[in-house]
């Protein structure tokens, strides 16, 4: 059986290369970048004025006479008349200054008396107040790199620089296929023996966290032809995930119906709690992740390998993992990786109660995964333990 | 003029009252319980194997005798036989055990000769490898509290014990109206005077990380007419957000306009930058948000404010707000509270350049805001500053 270092390599080795697409900005929101951004445009176009107030030529000005106000340039508006040495236009926050003039003076600044204009700004110099062409940035200048997140900021600035499109790393197609026999809709009355579904909808909730939202959910009941059929339907997805039936018991059909469908293992079982019997296998580009039924292991399993793979196709990272001190002491035996839910204080991390793996009430409030290492038996409050958090 | 703290507080005692609304759990995912959750069922709804194995009763059984065995329940299935003492059936993880058993030895730790078993477990107990039923959430149980997020593991837990819809707190409607007689739309050829319309796409974009679609979006010429005629039709909205046309030039027409319209002002100005001329105002149950046009104003004001308004809504918590220790010296005047762009590192937040509020180029690269304070002058290298992470 591998460990769960050997595991996480093997998924990387096998994550496919990367597909990139063309979306509009909004689309793009939240994703990463698949090229250098260069700008498509000066930014501002032109000489701006900071300030509403009055537009010169600081050059040309003697400094003692007043200045002759000849006109007004409102913001949008643009005025291609050339002023002459002590003429002024009124001008405002974001307008063009007109030609012939480098200098903007604050309309607090100054003494007005009909067109005549007396500066009362002694810290004024040449270029005041005047935002220059290309500034922010110069048309063809490089303007976002490649890997970078597209914010909502940066979404804006693309805006403002003329870029409508991006190239970005597409998100995977992802499809879920839920096993079991036992497994009640959520519009079902339960009957005995069965139990409510919920393995679903928690691995959409989880994907649509990622933005993203599966191709596909069909559950099916534990019979091989079923889940052959399936299998068979979904692997042109980019990720199929499954629950259930993957460990070894007699009606644990998955691994067999995945053989069956060509699916190529690559490992089953890690040493891990939750999730031991988890497989992952390829079937050309496509990964396949079967995760035991248990819903706190099928949970803990996504968090920790599906969106490492997904990750792999966005090129962006979900969730923070750090090292952060345990509030007590926890003790485990060797031989296997423990992943418990957790919950973040100010300054250290507990571990809730109820960790079995098919219990989901201290998960359900939990806001991180705990690593606690496969070899080490003995953690003492204060240890720094490796955190992942879920929201 | 008021600061940073008054502001916060006006807008906080002008946030409306909470709206709830019933959604079904995916719906629900990401918002705050607006009620306690009780479980419907017990679950499991039945004394369940842990295990791949065979119940039998451990109290009746005299621990020296074979089990004879009598029947299966596979998973899925049920079974009302009363077992005997001695007796076994074959049965599978998440199966019920059947009446007259109380424990499950596992498969691997029996040998077996046709129908009888010889059980090779010394460890056994009775209750072994049996779940209880109700042992995770007891009918009628408290599962969740009001005021817990709804994670995806949450969600997943609610539908496990038979909940499918949840009252949640509503988020605000939110319309978005962007004035300025110099916007040209990404589609158009900019002319003379003219730039691209960027607001509102990153006000959209950071709206969609909140998972908000706004209402209505509306670009206005600087024509007080049309600005009222906007602001008229979007005043139904629990959230509006103007840009642009908020300072006291002859071309800033919002503020009266929203006099017009009969907007109460809160407050007009705040001792900040960027972001000074920022103006809150109420209708009825609407706050009003007109926010300076300059794009690094108009994004740094969201997160700060806009935000907080939306928080009161959802009662979530979106950006998470710390002190951190700053990367290297900074000198301000004492007068205005600074919001700068900042970039987080392993152990302190790095300044970024180009804090001009016409500028985006450094803030599309951010992942904080690092919130200087208004009468403090000197920062030093390791203060720690009041970090709010926009991620």
């Amino acid at each position: 059986m591998i460990n769960v270092q050997e595991a996480r390599q093997l998924i990387d080795e096998n994550c496919c290369s990367l597909r990139v697409e063309t979306l509009t900005l909004l689309e793009a929101n939240g994703s990463i970048l698949a090229e250098p951004i260069y700008a498509a445009i000066d930014t501002p176009p032109f000489h701006q004025s900071a300030m509403d107030g009055y537009a010169f030529s600081y050059e040309n000005w003697d400094k003692k006479s007043n200045l002759t106000l000849v006109g007004e340039i409102q913001t949008g508006n643009f005025s291609n008349t050339v002023l002459k040495a002590n003429e002024a236009v009124r001008i405002y926050t974001g307008a063009p200054i007109p030609p012939g003039t480098d200098t903007v003076v604050m309309q607090e600044k100054i003494s007005r008396d009909g067109n005549t204009i007396q500066i009362l700004d002694d810290l004024l110099v040449k270029g005041t107040n005047v935002r220059p062409q290309g500034s922010q940035t110069q048309k063809g200048e490089l303007a976002l790199q490649e890997n970078q997140l597209l914010t909502p900021v940066a979404i804006s600035f693309l805006a403002g620089i003329g870029v409508n499109k991006v190239k970005v790393f597409s998100k995977p197609t992802v499809s879920i296929i839920v096993t079991g026999k036992e497994l009640a809709s959520a519009n079902d009355e339960i009957t005995e023996g069965k139990i409510f579904e919920s393995n679903s909808i928690g691995l959409i909730a989880a994907l649509q966290q990622l933005s993203i939202n599966p191709l596909s959910v069909e559950v099916v009941d534990d019979v091989e032809e079923e889940i052959e059929q399936a299998i068979s339907n979904q692997l042109s997805s980019d990720i199929l995930i499954l629950t259930g039936g993957v460990s070894v018991g007699d009606y644990d059909l998955v691994p067999a119906s995945l053989e069956n469908c060509g699916v190529q293992k690559i490992f089953h079982k890690i040493k891990q709690k939750p999730g031991k019997p988890f497989y992952f296998g390829r079937y050309n580009q496509t990964l396949v992740f079967a995760l035991p039924g248990n819903p706190a292991a099928v949970m803990s399993c996504f968090y920790e390998y599906v969106v490492q793979a997904i990750s792999s196709f966005t090129k962006k990272e979900y969730f923070n993992k750090m090292a952060f001190p345990l509030a007590e002491d926890f003790n485990k035996k060797a031989g296997l990786t423990f992943f418990l839910k957790g919950k973040m204080g100010q300054n250290e991390v507990t571990v809730l109660n109820n960790q079995e793996s098919y219990k989901l009430n201290s998960f359900a409030v939990a806001d991180c995964l705990i690593e606690f290492e496969e070899d080490k038996e003995n953690f003492k409050k204060g240890d720094l333990v490796n955190v992942r958090m879920i929201l």
